[in-house]
């Protein structure tokens, strides 16, 4: 017998859930509401249009009701939202949003998949300014051309997610001047704060004013004041602090919402009522790595969800694996990946979890080829198990690569073992010999295994503050070129000649440009009688990108004496 | 007590070796033998010196004897040649090659890292032409001077392997008239027919004058001469027929030598004497996909044993997981990477393992990004199992990426259905939301799980031939640009209208593209009770691909009317 689906939603998860819903039945009824004008429209595409990548804001739409209905026999209703769920009755309200007519639809199964909205807070003076949001096609469409019609103007972008560096990063590359205001002490959560500031020198090298660790307290006319007393002129603020999960009509319907916010969802993406599944940024989900159940809005997860939700409304057992959260940014010439959880998730999630990190900054290719550039990946593992928890790379070369095969590693349950046998492609265009993945696994194993101590980047300041034995064993002429303060400089190739410069009796903190020669004289020095001898992790690279910014912007005084090499 | 460790052959294996042992000793001596005149070059880069893309001949050398000496404190002698092993003895016979001087050295560990020697088989004539064989920096430099002073000349490349296809586009790219001759039906073994011909293509596109299933027969006074008569004019020849593991001093030695013709090791790369271990190109691997020994000459590997070995000389555990063969060519503008079984391996192997192949060719990226280029992906999963096998992709864009995530999962024994789970990285400019990957493991599973049923590209000919009902679901302008002889279409948007004009009686060919679309249209039939429909396994694309150099070159009847959409 013939049944009837209602969708709520048409974008990622909707569209999905009723194509997938289609494939697997003929003769099933299917109606997909969007109370917007658009179905099918790419989100993640949105910010693009800004720089004119995408060109025409039509082409953000993939697919339109008429093609909806002539190749999936699916009925797409743009402009309509349900606004009621009647959940004894198993019926929607629906409201056309042109006409105001409002009617009912009943159904067997609803799936709910009405996404997030942009959280826009309620600073005073916000009338003072013209503030714009991205959620959909009609938004970009407006802000590109209140922009446009500006010419070069002043915009203030106020959050540093996915959103707000991808909109900043547009506008600028139109040539707006750009300001970027972050409350947090770093923009891009998915990263710690020693892989951000790469980010944050990439904004700034490319001219964007970036604030962080600053707060937007009021608007007066076209400024942005800061908590700091900063004064930002601003014809557009673009509000991208971060999105809350559409949950009324899920509220107003009785189902159960999650200690998240969003919508609870059981293993087979089934609301509190069987009949109503949900599906995309508007659900919590389970976090494999965490353990906890957690926010994930972002497109794969929900194209999978959609997925799985069609499958099980047909009677199909559903796998579900959990997320882990892989995700990867452009930020102008550099791309940044992550994956699972980094440190401070950890943290902030109050994990019960010890873990280790290991950090490699070697070549994306072979150092012959000419676009070879530094990539800096940062693993995170579970003491003692080596398990994989997370991983961040950014560099200008394919560090999704990496971090989908992180990823994958992840989904098996992977040690830090496993990563450093892993099998990679190469040839000098693409990769090295040993793939940076390996690396980090080789790095990581032998922290696992104690075969060498380190220090962080972070400590590295205190360090210097107390005196500590620092040895840059780069050659002479890299230690010229830039150097800690402080650090005495025994290149690798005259250590074994100059062992007795090195003291016994105190800790020994050795570094080169990316760990990996320090490592070597770690080995050596350990071998030679040096109970005490401490590699630094990052190597001068990780080091001076974790203080550039800040020593760039708030005039602290330099650990590092120069940066001339970044 | 301090040990002595011998290595023979200082390039990946040896040098790798070297660095290791001394990673884990200060005290032990450590000599490498090289009797080449240099150390640690990178052999994989060899090729790239002749487009300039590797400026200088010399920079291809990564360590010289005295930095391994400053740095390492191994020592490293070159143009020093092993000539013999005395096992009772324990000891080496060596002999310089510039002074023609020999003496002995005796060793603890002795390891074997001479790598593979060039084929050059007699044919007849071979000294009417000037014969280049692409080894070490010494003949790159050979080739390449030779090549620069004729000034833009006739090449033939003879073997169209790795070194074979490199050698071509960088001497085409350096404007030379390069032929390349292959004897088998195909370029690049670890690529199926269906896949190396997106790769002679582009081989075509770019003026090189592929010549595929045809053999030098002889030389002439600068003429090659084939077997099927064709004469080709070459001021010089590179040999690139493949390679074979020098087991000279082995075999001398006693030790034992596989079925393969390479040293036999045991899981810890020890050779048939305790004392003597042996890595690199010149030892027989255990293929852990194919569960047999095999030759797998690549560099990757080669450093992973020479690690290995080194643990096991200091009495760590190793862990020997096996090789599955993941690599990666580039050929012009195209990339192409493959890892595991090829369809082609499985029959070669005579391995008796059931499969089936999913072949998607979707974007490699969101489509409204400029750069979004196809992916042609074939995946190759055991029946009934759905175990990974092995994968190949050949693009413009990011194959290697996809590749090194089959090789991660099949180091961890995935299913297809692990990789329609997997959550990979996703932003506009770097993937889609579902992941080509994704999409491979969709199809495959639907195969798998007997949602439909498919016939191959190479299928196609003879149902045409036989006059199978086809239809051509994609759009009317798509059709009338280039289609199949006789195919019919019936849109996907007016299949469900249209249904009456496809035959219930007799088998029906679906497709459209990329078989996206045809695979809905198959649902869609089948749900309307049709019993005998067949998706067409890559599609359009697919299918132009497989036939196009055979039309082009060969004249046989076109299959396809029009290429022009390539």
């Amino acid at each position: 017998m013939s049944k009837k689906y209602l969708i709520v939603g048409g974008v990622a998860g909707g569209a999905s859930t009723a194509a997938r819903l289609r494939r697997l039945s003929e003769e099933d009824q299917i109606i997909m509401f969007e109370r917007d004008p658009h179905v099918s429209f790419s989100n993640c595409c949105l910010p693009y249009h800004l720089s004119g990548t995408v060109e025409n804001s039509d082409s953000l739409v993939l697919m339109c009701p008429s093609k909806f209905l002539s190749q999936y026999n699916i009925n797409a209703r743009v402009n309509n939202e349900v606004i009621a769920i009647n959940r004894v009755k198993k019926e929607v309200t629906v409201k056309n949003t042109l006409t105001r007519e409002e009617y009912t639809e009943n159904y067997d199964k609803l799936i709910l998949s009405p996404g997030a909205k942009a959280i826009v807070p309620p600073i005073k003076g916000i009338e003072n300014v013209k503030v714009f949001t991205v959620r959909n096609v009609v938004d970009i469409d407006k802000l590109n051309k209140s922009v446009k019609a500006m010419g070069i103007t002043n915009i203030s972008v106020i959050g540093g997610g996915f959103i707000g560096v991808e909109v900043a990063e547009n506008l600028r590359e139109a040539g707006n001047n750009v300001t970027l205001i972050e409350a947090m002490s770093h923009i891009m959560k998915p990263f710690d704060y020693d892989m951000a500031q790469i980010l944050h020198k990439e904004m700034h090298d490319h001219g964007v004013n970036l604030i962080v660790g600053d707060k937007v307290s009021a608007f007066e006319k076209e400024t942005v004041i800061l908590e700091s007393g900063k004064k930002i002129e601003a014809q557009a603020v673009v509000m991208a602090i971060g999105v809350l999960p559409e949950t009324e009509l899920a509220v107003k319907a009785g189902l159960e919402i999650g200690e998240t916010g969003a919508i609870k969802v059981d293993q087979n993406y089934r609301t509190s009522d069987k009949d109503i599944y949900a599906v995309g940024d508007a659900i919590e989900v389970y976090h494999a790595v965490a353990g906890k159940t957690v926010r994930l809005p972002l497109a794969g997860p929900a194209q999978k969800q959609a997925r799985q939700a069609a499958d099980h409304i047909h009677g199909r057992i559903v796998r579900n694996t959990g997320f882990i959260g892989s995700s990867v940014v452009k930020c102008f010439d550099y791309n940044a990946a992550s994956v699972g959880l980094n440190e401070e998730m950890i943290q902030a999630m109050n994990l019960d979890i010890k873990y280790e990190v290991a950090k490699v900054i070697p070549g994306d290719k072979v150092g012959l080829m000419p676009a070879c550039e530094p990539l800096h990946f940062k693993l995170i593992f579970q003491m003692p198990t080596g398990k994989v928890l997370g991983a961040q790379a950014i560099g200008r070369g394919n560090v999704d690569k990496r971090m989908d095969v992180i990823a994958t590693a992840i989904k098996f349950g992977a040690t830090v073992d496993d990563l450093r046998d892993l099998e990679l492609c190469y040839a000098p265009p693409f990769g090295t010999a040993k793939d940076v993945v390996n690396f980090a696994g080789y790095v990581a194993t032998n922290l696992l295994h104690g075969e060498f101590k380190q220090v962080r980047e972070k400590d590295l300041r205190n360090l210097v503050k107390n005196g500590a034995c620092i040895i840059d064993v780069r050659e002479k002429d890299e230690y010229e070129l830039s150097h800690i303060v402080g650090a005495k400089n025994i290149p690798l190739s005259e250590l074994r000649q100059r062992v007795n410069e090195i003291p016994k009796d105190e800790p020994v903190y050795l570094h080169c440009r990316s760990a990996q020669r320090s490592y070597n004289a770690v080995m050596a020095l350990q071998h030679l009688g040096f109970k005490n001898v401490y590699n630094v992790s990052g190597g001068f690279m990780g080091i001076s990108f974790y203080e550039y910014f800040n020593d760039e912007t708030t005039g602290r005084e330099k650990v590092v004496t120069d940066y001339n090499f970044l």
